[in-house]
């Protein structure tokens, strides 16, 4: 086999075999095939694409190439969700903790942020002294005991898929449905879960910024999670506005903790007890998708999910904060509307840098985080609002500059008409 | 400027700068942008092609990338062509001398060949003595004294044409016709012609497949031409046959002193002849086409072209053969019909194979030829064969094996139908 003739093949759209693809993932992991190669051949996929079967195989090969983790000492029905990145999204800090107590096994290893996307990691440990970084045995420990462990993911993990990134984010062959499925899917699958919920984000502030990419990328990577013998299930869910209020690391610490009590916001709670009622239903907690969301609602409201979320803080090492003194920033700056009318959008991209401006987020990875700062938003789409309301409180630890406020500025779409509440989940593919 | 941007721009289909054209060339050349970035450049290329400004500014920004031949101390128009490529092709080496016994100035930069295709410095230097390695300094008297000097390129003239073809040729990004037609002319202008006539064959044995090709590799290849004030005209010609009945290193010199002498065979002379007469009037030496092949003809016939290829092969240091002697192998193979019909296909590209397994190509660069051998077709497209009748002679220094023979056999298609004659020349565009 020759890299130039499967190189070829792609590029007149002919379907690649499993040997094929093989042969490319194998050979770019132990350096027999240079980048030039196999950037000309993700270059050839993104005008050719893949099919189902193509996807399936690159997956497994990417997964191939390292370590997967083996859950299999863990009891019961292990439950993964994933976000194709959002601003805002600080779901895995609620859905963990409540799906845990509804008794779905919560084995989840998570990433840190990057650019205007918070990461969850990022999120723990701006929590005093909560840990990360668990060995496989005290990860494995944990879940058993309590339900749920969130951890980094080690350097062995899908060695392929870090590899085929990289070159992809210089080569422009990033925007690719199949291969966004497949580096997804493949780290998923490497992590051992046996049902897996998916979270694709649409909109302004997401990867995908049509329903029709996100549908194609939910239908693939059902697909492929069904090739593995796994159940998976994508929501397809709205970016057009940051998710909750609190963006920034401790203010979505804040919020999660106050939706864990029963207080969250409208958008937040369903989009969590609704991905919530599917784990809980495809874990056999619940005899129907109902009562799995009944279940959900109850444990955020009977203190159960909250009770669940300090004993998983407590186990990582973590101090349980105390709301009141939790966030100490030199400035909390208001946000004013310069015009009256209705939000018709608020962009989470310019949300997110605000935040990464502030610095609640990171621009290159060695970046060091401050975890007061972010952005609490005081109203959202729909909402209507006149002159000189307080649209944002922004929390600063450095003056606010004229770049963060027109940054913020330009978040703001304000509309003269009525605007109807969006939907929080678009479609549901599984 | 950052590559990436430029890569995504051309991938979703927009027009580069020459600006971002030149960016790239020279930053490739000199080592600031990786292979795999330019790889993965190339194949967007491939899929959204590029504009005649776009072929222009590439060809103008790889010219640049090294030496340019200054040719303004010869006196008189300068002429030069260009073949993309054939089997039996020894126009070179008939056309030289013949415009130049007609008063064009011809200063030709050559190659050698590799694959089925043979090169015009391996012919000439099947030739006893003959030097293709000249400085400038010998180069361009040797024209200004007798009007044509024939010489392998140095190393210096457009190193980013050798890089980028490297790189193409390893990641499935050959058959880009502007890619094609800028590699072409930035070497033809760099050459320094004012009048440059390009041999654009296609056919089983040529890199054009079709037709369709063709003209559009000749349209963008012309207008390159223009955009640099040149005299540009292609010849769409015809390859389902080697041209002529020669193909081998001396057995081809011997067919172009042959036809020097008017005795050449009718395809080989008709192109030539016409190739000629573009060449004749554009370098104002008659005041007609029509003249200008009148003039060719009567140069052919009259012994002034073969003089002038003897005055030609003597400057550069070459014994003139005596064609009796001239070619000696252990054995000349009949390699005879076993079907009744007329010929109606002959597969250069096998023709080509053939030889080459002969040890009269190189399979690579290393490879030395053994210049006597090759084969010397008997019978061409539209003949009538009988069972028995030679088809060709194969000249062979090893015994003639299997191998040679089933490539041989599966290049001939005889059917029971008469044939016409193919044209030789399809198209001439300028």
């Amino acid at each position: 086999m020759r890299m130039v003739d499967i190189i070829e093949k792609k590029r007149e759209g002919h379907f690649l075999s499993v040997e094929e693809i093989n042969f490319v993932i194998q050979g770019y992991v132990q350096g027999k095939i240079p980048d030039y190669q196999v950037s000309a051949w993700l270059m050839a996929i993104f005008f050719q694409g893949m099919t189902d079967q193509e996807s399936a195989a690159l997956t497994k090969a990417m997964l191939e190439s390292g370590d997967k983790i083996d859950l299999s000492k863990i009891s019961g029905i292990k439950v993964d969700k994933h976000s194709t990145g959002g601003v805002g999204d600080k779901t895995t800090l609620i859905l963990g903790p409540l799906v845990a107590a509804c008794g779905a096994k919560v084995a989840k290893l998570s990433g840190r942020g990057l650019g205007h996307t918070g990461g969850t990691l990022d999120k723990l440990e701006s929590i005093d002294g909560c840990r990360i970084n668990l060995t496989e045995e005290e990860f494995i420990n944990q879940v058993n005991q309590i339900g749920i462990a969130v951890a980094g993911q080690t350097g062995e993990i899908v060695p392929a898929d870090k590899l085929l990134y990289a070159l992809r984010d210089v080569t422009g062959t990033v925007p690719s449905i199949p291969l966004i499925a497949s580096s997804i899917m493949s780290k998923k699958l490497a992590s051992g879960a046996d049902v897996i919920c998916l979270d694709v984000k649409i909109g302004d502030g997401a990867f995908m910024k049509t329903i029709e990419d996100a549908r194609e990328l939910s239908r693939i990577m059902v697909s492929i999670g069904e090739s593995f013998g796994k159940n998976v299930t994508a929501f397809i869910t709205d970016m057009d506005q940051p998710l909750g209020h609190a963006i920034g690391n401790r203010l979505e610490v804040k919020e999660a903790i106050e939706t864990l009590s029963g207080n969250g916001p409208e958008d937040l709670v369903e989009l969590c007890t609704d991905i919530a009622s599917h784990m809980i239903y495809y874990a056999k907690q619940a005899p129907t998708l109902e009562a799995a969301k009944a279940m959900a609602l109850e444990k955020l409201n009977n203190g159960e999910a909250l009770a669940k979320f300090n004993e998983f803080i407590t186990a990582q090492g973590g101090a349980l904060p105390e709301l009141s003194h939790f966030i100490e920033v030199k400035e909390i700056y208001p946000f004013k509307a310069k015009k009256a009318g209705f939000v018709k959008q608020i962009k989470a991209l310019n949300i997110g840098l605000t935040s990464m401006k502030l610095g609640g987020g990171r621009e290159t990875k060695e970046d060091v985080i401050d975890p007061m700062v972010g952005v609490l938003l005081q109203k959202k789409i729909g909402e209507k609002v006149s002159i000189g309301d307080t649209l944002a409180f922004v929390y600063a630890n450095h003056p606010v500059d004229s770049d963060i406020l027109s940054t913020l500025e330009d978040a703001f779409f304000i509309v003269e008409y009525q605007v109807d509440k969006p939907k929080i989940i678009l479609e549901v593919i599984s």
